[in-house]
């Protein structure tokens, strides 16, 4: 997209704390910030991580134009000194994150944000919304993918977004968890995501008939065409009328010809059937029939069970906004700080809620994969300066329950998160989109079938250190619970 | 927001329409199209229209850099023809619509189109995100600040948003609908939604104890302070924590500061009860109690009904994003046609669902106001050119049951939607935001109790003129229904 100053698309109060910060002589101080998110939506195993990119431009852009340092200002309530901190301050962190498009599971980090305690807190609010967004459709893209069984799933979702970035993103998170493109065409220019589309009801009704508006649509476009015929009547009128006109255009021994017909209405699985053999019957086997209208996982999957016979799904409100559960409750949350001598001293928070507990200290996380199979079988999640031997046989066991102990013998160690920002500058380069895709499905093919099912998946197993886990037990001691 | 050219923000088949249209010699044909929708989220009686001067803003800006066309090119199905007529592509046509912060009911125009028939067609998925995106949270705003009874409700949701625009956009919606502010500062300085905040648990752990964070906040903060009391233990340390360092910085007797403290877990009603008779106890009877975390107008109104003492809610992802009803449902359907001889003629969108089949014709919107009350009674769509005598009583009657008859006589009839766009210049400026927000909220008066609750409200009359209704008549037995 064009530039966008997103500096101060921030939560008031990281001002107030990094004003706090600078006037009490704590603003070099170096902390550690964690996000993570503890719940995966609709129920699911594992999430996908998505938006990396945005928040890459996001940090190098970071800056406070004249125009924002005077609203500032007009709010009274910050230094001089602040302000003028304000007009050079640029980020000069580290970043370390998960590529997009790796599955990852509660409690993980998906990024580490090292800083001074004011640029490491500033970054909170749009960080979060960025992430949060892009995995959030991504998870739910992969879902949908999934319950598509290897048929095409197409993004048709904008107009139903919420704002013009939930359209762009959401067709670029689609696509990295495997969508096979989108109807957004500004997601295609910017960020290569495919774009298609066809023809709308207004397309049938500016005609004075069906079939003159097919036979306009055909005669303009000689390599392919989508017809949508459910204006009137899917099979008195739509499906006729579009064989008619293929008849009429492209006759049915020409297959260079890419040609499909669209449902948007009524009993899909039914309706489907019975274009499928109407069709068939006039010679267009090779027409290829799309579904759309409020689907989501759950109606795909029905729609197959029925035997339906749908070659491309459009998917439109239910992907773009993750409509059964449209939150990724991502969270940003400090997880040490550094004393005067670059020691690092972990922190953490407490809650009633166990599951709310942070899990303290700068970390790193491994994928430990079964050499066998491929598959993932657990995550380990180690102190910043652990070097595990894994050329051992490494056990694992669950931080809840203790007990829960598995051994693993034939396995290879991958470490998930890879540095971004080293001092201020990027040093990574976000790979190609369909580099990511491509990332995103072999990733998804290391994971058991039991953790990627829908009911009661499997819950795969994110394990702590030991030292981690005697770590996080002292802090909890300490602080009396 | 720095301008973003959403010109290629569209569907994909808005522009093989356009190109369909063009190189079939229809591309000067007049058309109309309706934004409208057809069922009120969350089963409430009515939205909030928003989002109007953003359209304003896309439209004015619509066109097609070089850039646009080379990447429309480089797809190979557009003609040379229509590329270069995209290249001095400008909206010249008309636009009607309700001002922003409008009551609407289902099936009502919220805004009409009239143009040619790719300037008309192009804009759809703009003008729907847009419209879409910041109704459905300006009605989930209302219901949400109708739930907090009086008491001042703030956005808190940017971290959860979908995307950037989700926020800012959200924000401004929320706004207008009747919140008092927001956290998101770009909101405030790009559209002049007061944002405010203070801290994030992050700030309390920075410190070696809970009293120093509180106690360096307040001295840097003179003027006001709302300290979080629930990191460690709301009632054993927060609340006294708040209170020692109240004494120590401003003094009980200082009533020119704006003390708060906030709540952000457990259970609220009990947690609010018990911190309000300690603050007032120790003399802060002027501290407020602000409270947040997962808070919608269920559980604000459930928050009130146990006497809970709350004095400003903070409402995040359950409004940013309409959590429990994400999509607002608004299309973009074809009206009318003019004819060579610029007749206008009306078209329908036939459905097996009754509630799908459009109101054809280009149309005009009158709210009739009893003249006693001041309340709204009923709203009127008529064809364009019907210049109702609202001096004489009027029988309405209910286009789905047309034998419930009603007849207004001591009434005023105001005319809803405004020109927007004359052949393609704006007329209209867009009010202040403040300007926005009163209007909502006086509008909001004029409905009844009946129209407002949250449980099965009164369906609202919105009802046609008898000519109207024969056009509808007409159509729907020509095309055999």
């Amino acid at each position: 997209m064009d530039k966008v100053n997103y500096t101060l698309l921030c939560d008031f109060y990281e001002l107030t704390m990094s004003n706090g910060y600078f006037e009490n002589g704590m603003k070099d101080k170096t902390v550690y910030f964690d996000v993570f998110f503890r719940r995966v939506p609709d129920g699911g195993g594992f999430a996908i991580a998505a938006g990396l990119e945005q928040v890459i431009e996001y940090v190098k852009n970071l800056h406070f134009d004249d125009d924002d340092i005077e609203f500032l200002k007009s709010k009274n309530i910050f230094s001089n000194g602040f302000l003028d901190y304000l007009r050079t301050f640029r980020f000069h962190g580290d970043i370390w994150a998960l590529p997009e498009g790796t599955p990852v599971f509660p409690r993980e980090p998906i990024m580490t944000v090292r800083g001074n305690a004011i640029e490491a807190q500033l970054i909170e609010t749009f960080v979060l919304l960025t992430l949060n967004h892009q995995s959030l459709i991504a998870t739910k893209a992969s879902r949908i993918v999934r319950a598509a069984g290897g048929r095409a799933v197409s993004e048709f979702g904008s107009r139903r977004a919420q704002g013009a970035d939930g359209a762009v993103f959401g067709a670029r998170a689609s696509y990295i968890a495997g969508c096979n493109g989108t109807a957004c065409v500004l997601a295609d220019e910017k960020y290569g995501v495919p774009s298609s589309g066809t023809m709308a009801h207004s397309w049938v009704q500016m005609f004075d008939t069906e079939y003159e508006a097919f036979e306009t649509y055909c005669k303009t476009y000689s390599k392919s065409a989508t017809l949508l015929v459910d204006t009137y009547n899917v099979l008195k009128s739509g499906v006729p009328n579009a064989i008619r006109a293929f008849d009429s255009v492209y006759g049915k021994d020409n297959k260079e010809v890419s040609l499909a017909i669209r449902l948007d209405s009524g009993d899909i699985a039914y309706l489907s059937r019975k274009a499928r053999k109407m069709l068939d019957d006039a010679g267009y086997s090779h027409c290829k029939i799309v579904a759309s209208n409020s689907l989501d996982e759950y109606i795909i999957r029905d729609l197959i069970n029925q035997d339906a016979k749908i070659d491309i799904f459009g998917v439109g409100e239910r992907l773009i906004t993750s409509k059964s559960e449209p939150v990724f409750g991502g969270v940003y949350k400090l997880a040490a700080v550094e004393d005067e001598n670059g020691n690092i001293i972990p922190r953490i928070k407490i809650s009633e809620n166990p599951e709310k507990i942070t899990y303290p200290h700068f970390k790193k996380l491994y994928r430990l994969y079964e050499k066998e199979s491929g598959k993932a079988a657990a995550d380990l999640l180690c102190v910043h300066d652990e070097e595990p031997d894994f050329t051992k046989p490494y056990e694992l066991f669950d931080p809840d329950y203790t007990w829960k102990r598995k051994t693993l013998t034939d396995y290879i160690a991958k470490e998930l998160q890879v540095r971004i920002f080293e001092n201020g500058n990027c040093v990574y380069t976000s790979p190609d989109i369909n580099e990511i895709r491509k990332y995103c499905a072999e990733q998804l093919e290391t994971l058991w079938e039991e953790v990627t099912r829908f009911e009661n998946p499997h819950n795969y197993y994110v394990d702590l250190s030991q030292k981690l886990w005697d770590i996080k037990k002292a802090l909890l001691e300490k602080n009396g619970k």
